[in-house]
């Protein structure tokens, strides 16, 4: 028996460049609109946040994007990651499947949100800036910020959603230590912050609201830019350093996979770990690749929404984006999974999913929380809520070739530990947490107020 | 520049032998006595809380006793640990010293405890134990047996201290995520949880009194043993595949450290790694190496306590083991380096520090937690308390090389992660952290209550 646990590569052998999906799509991606014109946004509308070389990524169709040095520097810290094979998850179900998974849990802050944290304080660096705005919700991506702040000597202000800046405080400290500064939203420090705090003073925030004061610090200050730690183009580019390092150490361990799964909020995770793979479905060499988007039944975007032009943000403030959407002013329903709960999806998994080459499922808190149990008590490590989600499909999946007798190879992109989320285990055991499926109507409601397109 | 960041091996070159010191002393251990007789304790008083083959590598003078498959199999699970270059540190400081960690917190629990606990487990498993019970105060230990009872599917009860079950529960719901049974203590469950309930209903708990219920438990039920999870020389046995893998990574990365630092609560982490290097230092092969054990100035075992026979526990239950001790009634004052508030020492630590081969250091809390702070914000890693410790006095071995000129090489034994212990560093950045000289006359009256040895 091959008893090989573990599979990991060198830190020389950490990627030297991203790889860019743009360069293969058999059709260009849906251009990024402006709401007043209904035109395709120019770098010069995206100055004021962004440094020019992320808008550039953020177009390119060059296959291959160099990554600087200084990043693989920063990378070596924790980089490359391993590939793990779950013998024990495997016995445990008594599947014939081959079980793998890419483990980001080992990054500081925990998760797969520096690779990209790193680059974009590294770009922005380089252009000048010395602060950068953002936002976060449960604080997955606020601290990652701040992680790659504390990187390059670049000042990170972190709008982090009151309700979790109250209930929720270890992120929170987690940025404090990497030096950042973290404010509930919403704040006095914003028009919006303080227009809100006006209006209810007890205000436990939202994601939107949180976006809208970010955007609004960074476009007033001239030495100062914003971050977003998900679905834009730049943002999936980044995260390929891992499905790079994946499809390598999948040579290294014999395999390829039949089935991959993850989970998408935003969608930045899953799509770094299989976009280097899709390629190979696009190409026709793994026609019968199957890619299975998990998202949560309680936001159920990809399975549910329609594929529309809608705004990045609950205000209304972000350019037009072409994506699967529950509508922006979409409210999620309280669940634990908090990286899940985003309205829309990244553009480029909705364009893959649009065209045939990936799949979505949705699937219920309770039962990923199962998943997760199972997952710890067998190889040890206690997952987020949200890789849970995948879990379940793998789990799933290999139930079936137990059934089917059919020896597969699964590969879950397993986007980090769940240390901080303890919280939601806790709730878990003690009966608290519910499965809830979002209404029809509801959506429908929020449907009806997708934005018009200014020309069309 | 020596660019490499991280040096690793391949899971095939996980040791496959323990490494035992007591083969090597110059004169060998003072032995544990029975405090009845005052006589060397033999198998049969342990046999009702240990399995045969722990008692056995109690007392061994083997100098190398192999690790069995199965549990090698588990270590695949996150061994070999990484030993880390720390270049981001060493420019901070400006120092020409070179500053090596090796990283224990990959680890599933997140430290290095399960290096002993599935041992422990699974000596327990072939001996035909069902159950295990342990006593956990923060809960680093009890999280990592329950991990190690997840392992081999061996019932695991961990009694938790009260205070901590109460104001700590992320371990709480880990050890309840691996599947143990965590109650807090003092207990109904126990006659020891009973009188004291009856006596203090509300009371918090002690170290102490959850060892004494733990121990009543194991012996009154012959399906169930008892787990220590530091102190004893099987647990260091153990903890040595650390330190023989950090040997080996030293010799990739060509070099031999000058100066080797730990923390120290019970001793096993730190033992665990330098254990294989102060061999060197016994046969003469390296002379100057130093070895600085690091403690906290508010639990000053091995800097304020005299060397002499006292208890384990607080309740006098345990056999009379010869170590620096600041009495066993030693109440530790608050502070949050829970892992690090032992009245005692490990034996086989207290050996060394008499016959000089060791060093001991007290360090100051706030000093501790300002060089985890500088830690994570150039390493990356947010480190438990304890380890801050060693971080402290690693930062000012390496200030003084700057100082001298000298391009020393610092190893640090890093034990692990402060995800879960981060409510810790909010006190810090608070201004809710003290520090805390424990006053002589407070040992001095700890001191005189030292146990007779019947027979002297």
């Amino acid at each position: 028996m091959d008893k090989r646990t573990k599979f990991t590569l060198d830190e020389e052998e950490i990627p030297r460049s991203w790889y860019n999906i743009q360069a293969d799509f058999p059709e260009p991606l849906p251009p990024i609109l402006h709401p007043g014109t209904g035109k395709p946004v120019g770098p010069d509308d995206l100055a004021p946040l962004f440094p020019m070389e992320l808008i550039k990524q953020e177009v390119s169709t060059e296959r291959w994007i160099e990554i600087p040095e200084e990043i693989r520097d920063i990378y070596r810290l924790w980089r490359p990651t391993t590939l793990f094979r779950a013998h024990r998850l495997e016995k445990f179900l008594d599947t014939p499947a081959k079980i793998f998974y890419k483990y980001e849990g080992s990054s500081p802050p925990g998760s797969h949100k520096p690779n990209t944290a790193v680059a974009q304080v590294y770009y922005n660096k380089q252009e000048g800036i010395k602060r950068i705005t953002t936002e976060t919700g449960a604080g997955q991506w606020g601290s990652a910020l701040s992680f790659g702040g504390a990187c390059f000597g670049v000042e990170i202000k972190v709008f982090m959603v009151a309700i979790s800046y109250q209930q929720k405080p270890y992120r929170r400290i987690m940025m404090q230590t990497w030096g950042a500064n973290c404010v509930p939203s919403p704040s006095p420090e914003t028009k919006a912050g303080r227009a809100m705090l006006e209006k209810w003073p007890d205000c436990p925030g939202s994601l939107g609201l949180a976006i809208s004061e970010a955007v609004e610090e960074a476009v007033s200050r001239d030495d100062t830019h914003y971050a977003l730690g998900s679905v834009l183009n730049h943002v999936l580019l980044h995260q390929t350093v891992n499905g790079l390092e994946t499809k390598k150490l999948m040579e290294k361990a014999d395999v390829y996979p039949d089935i991959i799964v993850g989970c998408i909020g935003g969608g930045s995770n899953f799509a770094g770990l299989f976009l280097p793979f899709v390629k190979d479905k696009i190409d026709g060499t793994k026609p019968d690749l199957r890619i299975i988007n998990v998202e949560p039944m309680s936001a159920p975007t990809m399975t549910r929404g329609p594929y529309a032009y809608d705004f990045g943000d609950t205000a209304g403030l972000t350019p037009l984006i072409k994506m699967f959407t529950l509508g922006h002013d979409f409210i999620p329903p309280p669940i634990h999974a908090g990286g899940l709960r985003y309205h829309g999806m990244a553009p480029i998994i909705c364009h893959l999913y649009n065209l045939g080459f990936v799949e979505a499922r949705a699937e219920h808190q309770l039962a990923t929380f199962e998943a997760g149990v199972t997952f710890a008590r067998t190889e040890g490590i206690i997952s987020a809520p949200e890789p849970n989600h995948c879990l379940k499909v793998a789990i799933d999946e290999a139930l079936k070739c137990k059934e089917s007798g059919e020896a597969k190879t699964i590969l879950i992109a397993h986007s980090g530990h769940g240390h901080v989320d303890m919280a939601a285990y806790d709730a878990y055991f003690g009966g608290k947490l519910k499965d809830y499926e979002y209404p029809k109507e509801k959506i429908d409601e929020a449907l009806a107020k997708l934005p018009e397109i200014p020309g069309e």
